[in-house]
């Protein structure tokens, strides 16, 4: 029977560094007996079951049959709860080689313990109470950052950030039900009558201050997604034009300057070009879609409305058009149906270069010379800031955001249910059926964070993580 | 001015792990102020300066001058001279981001700290005396160990088994040398003449047994180099016969079969079909030749040069020939051209197909099957631990082995020289001539561990190795 993540009966094991030829790599252990039985692999000055934790240990690791060397290594002994599972933990550094990471795993697994599933590290520290799920999503976002602002805002909710917003509004909640309960048992304590006639709040209308608070920061959470989204996973931005417009110098032109990061997608061939680049902290998705270019065969018929569909997807759509052929129809036709694209005026470098038109938001560039590049990047920028802010335009640097589709879901629902719970309080609906509204509310931010957990969601959430982690 | 591996003065750093998203990345200090320094990037219960070495102390990386937070970390403390280096050193093991990872090197040069060479770790292990050239090499081949038997090669040579041979030679020529020099400063002390008359050794022929002794170990550690450098970079096996003869059906199986190994040229097209698989503890590059198929236009000829071409270069070739077609002149005609060949007769499962010719070694298989596939892999590591044991089909287990073909070449010269002493001896040559050999035989043993070594060497050695090494 395959095992599943509530199995934490036995020690699993994995490697948890990136595959590949390197000065090092690091094997994480963890389990209750993870000591006892790393200790049959483990040939060095003293067993690790008698290291203290937050030590380092000198030694080999051997094949506990043979006792042959598999390699020299350094062993990091954490003690739980000290530790980030809360059990017991082994790191094994050793040299970064496929070969030496596979007999190495095969010895680990000859004692008795298990290869672990993607994320059932983090997964063993959530069940131990050293987490709650905000903080272990955002465990495998810090680590599939590939920009500065992702990295930045997935820190942010690993320190709790996101997780205190989602629990202080859950006990603002709480506090306001617990209110509420308690007049529905003791209904004799509610205020006379006359409390109305001289304006004091009615009764039937609880918290209302509070229920809009609440659901103005639910709100504002939920708005976030938008942005922290666009931060944690990259924007596509993708370059358009006639043939011979110049998006490819464009596109090489940029791809040099900017410091290109790795796809996540390596090896994986299109018929169009893209590059992962950085451009004002925000990783970016660049395409050119070479497929414009002719529409003449089936084939290139084909390559139009896979840029086509490429431009209707896009965060933002960057047109080239040619300021030597001057605006044709197809140019204005695109534009048309491409609102908010940033538009260049190329080629002005070329002494035939007509003029840009007028009023049209046209930035004059030379993507062969790289001359007003600037100007490209920092509308560029501005349309991602302004993504990133929800739309809105404002200003987002230090904003709590989140970037998990999983909790985006459940704070709408939470919304929903807080916005019913505060317009039955001002309609003066019957008090339990506020509190039915509340409840649920809570409930939602209880799931968010793990508190209220159904083995279910384990999968969905730990089984997206990479091995080791 | 660029840096030399000689400015050791500042302390340096690497990512050491392979590059990727992943659970965990570590990045390496090293230098004799790493852990004050480092302390202005750290942010914990204590300064890193504070603990002890083979410690592990939490906390988080920062940014020295906006003091935010990069991410949370575990530092590794070493204290020179107990570390790798030999220097103080810190690893930090992060989240496995390339965005962290970028903002944490960042950090760390802004401290006044140096980005390390590749594998200038290891060379200060070398100058700071912990390790000698032989093992250094060692620590790099052991990284790009792809199967087991360059692993196990590599840890033996790491663990000091072939400087100990290099080291033991050494020393039986420099007491060998000593000795001569002695008579060559007191010749009064030489024996009366009377005793070559007697029978016993001339002592014009001072230790000719040790030069043989040492002549025989030389040859046979350059004989290892052969078997060595195939366990280490794996073997080319190709793939060859007529269209149709079941060449891709072979391939899919075994590579199917097999546990395929990561390729080192990640990404590289070719126009023929490869992949890396494990083959008797061998790492092996196995080529299927497709360009061999047709040969009618311009492209496919180049395409069957090249084939023929790789045939030519092939460690071991697989021929196939089709059972159902028999042989043909064109099969029998390369077989004659590529002594060595594998020979299967293949298309054994169908009903027409005509019996393998007698005694030419023919193995019958069904690559569309599966069937009879033990014996194509028992035949090829038969094959290739005959090639590993030097061609002579010795048992070559457990024995030393040189991967490195700078040591080989330092071990041809040394064998030449130390066999022009053995000769000159026997032949009665003045001492001080034999000394002269001697002495530069073991000259070039002290190359190769470094006890001798010019600048000009460190960049060659160390600069092949990988970053953060």
């Amino acid at each position: 029977m395959a095992r599943t993540y509530l199995d934490t009966g036995r020690p699993i094991f994995a490697l948890a560094t990136a595959p590949g030829r390197a000065a090092l790599a690091v094997i994480r252990v963890s389990g209750s007996s993870a000591l006892e039985r790393c200790d049959r692999c483990f040939s060095g000055l003293r067993p690790l079951s008698d290291a203290r934790g937050y030590s380092l240990l000198h030694g080999f690791l051997v094949d506990p049959d043979s006792g042959e060397r598999i390699d020299e290594v350094v062993a990091s002994i954490f003690r739980g709860p000290r530790s980030f599972t809360g059990e017991d933990s082994v790191e094994f550094s050793c040299h970064g080689s496929p070969a030496v990471a596979s007999r190495a795993l095969a010895a680990l697994e000859r004692t008795g313990m298990s290869p672990a599933l993607p994320g059932e590290f983090t997964f063993r520290a959530f069940i131990n109470g050293k987490t709650d799920l905000v903080r272990a999503e955002a465990i495998a976002e810090l680590a599939g950052a590939q920009c500065e602002s992702a990295r930045a805002d997935a820190l942010s909710r690993l320190s709790g950030t996101l997780s205190s917003e989602y629990a202080s509004l859950r006990d603002a909640m709480l506090d306001l039900l617990a209110e509420i309960e308690a007049r529905l048992d003791y209904p004799e304590e509610e205020g006379p009558d006359e409390a109305d006639a001289a304006g004091a709040p009615s009764p039937a209308q609880p918290g209302l201050a509070v229920l809009a608070s609440c659901e103005a920061r639910l709100e504002r959470l939920s708005r976030s997604y938008l942005g922290g989204r666009l931060r944690q996973e990259g924007a596509l931005v993708v370059v358009a034009g006639r043939p011979n417009a110049g998006k490819s110098s464009l596109f090489n032109l940029v791809t040099r300057e900017e410091r290109a990061i790795v796809s996540p997608e390596p090896g994986t061939t299109r018929d169009w070009l893209e590059a992962w680049i950085e451009i004002g902290g925000y990783a970016v998705r660049l395409v050119d879609t070479a497929g414009l270019r002719r529409a003449e065969g089936g084939v290139e018929a084909e390559g139009v409305r896979r840029s086509l569909d490429l431009s209707g997807r896009a965060d933002v759509v960057v047109y080239l058009a040619d300021g030597r052929a001057g605006l044709s129809s197809e140019d204005e036709e695109f534009i048309a149906r491409h609102p908010g694209t940033i538009k260049l005026w190329n080629k002005i470098d070329a002494p035939d270069c007509l003029p840009a038109p007028r009023g049209g938001g046209w930035l004059p560039v030379s993507a062969k010379k790289g001359d007003r590049l600037d100007s490209l990047e920092a509308a560029l920028k501005k349309r991602l800031d302004s993504l990133a802010a929800g739309g809105d335009g404002g200003a987002s640097s230090g904003e709590i955001r989140l970037a998990s589709e999983r909790q985006k879901i459940l704070v709408d629902r939470c919304l929903e249910s807080a916005r019913r719970a505060r317009e039955g309080a001002a309609a003066g609906l019957p008090l339990d059926a506020i509190a039915l509204d509340l409840r649920e509310a809570a409930g939602f931010l209880g799931e968010i964070t793990g508190e209220i957990a159904g083995e279910e969601v384990f999968d969905r959430i730990f089984g997206s993580f990479c091995l080791g982690k």
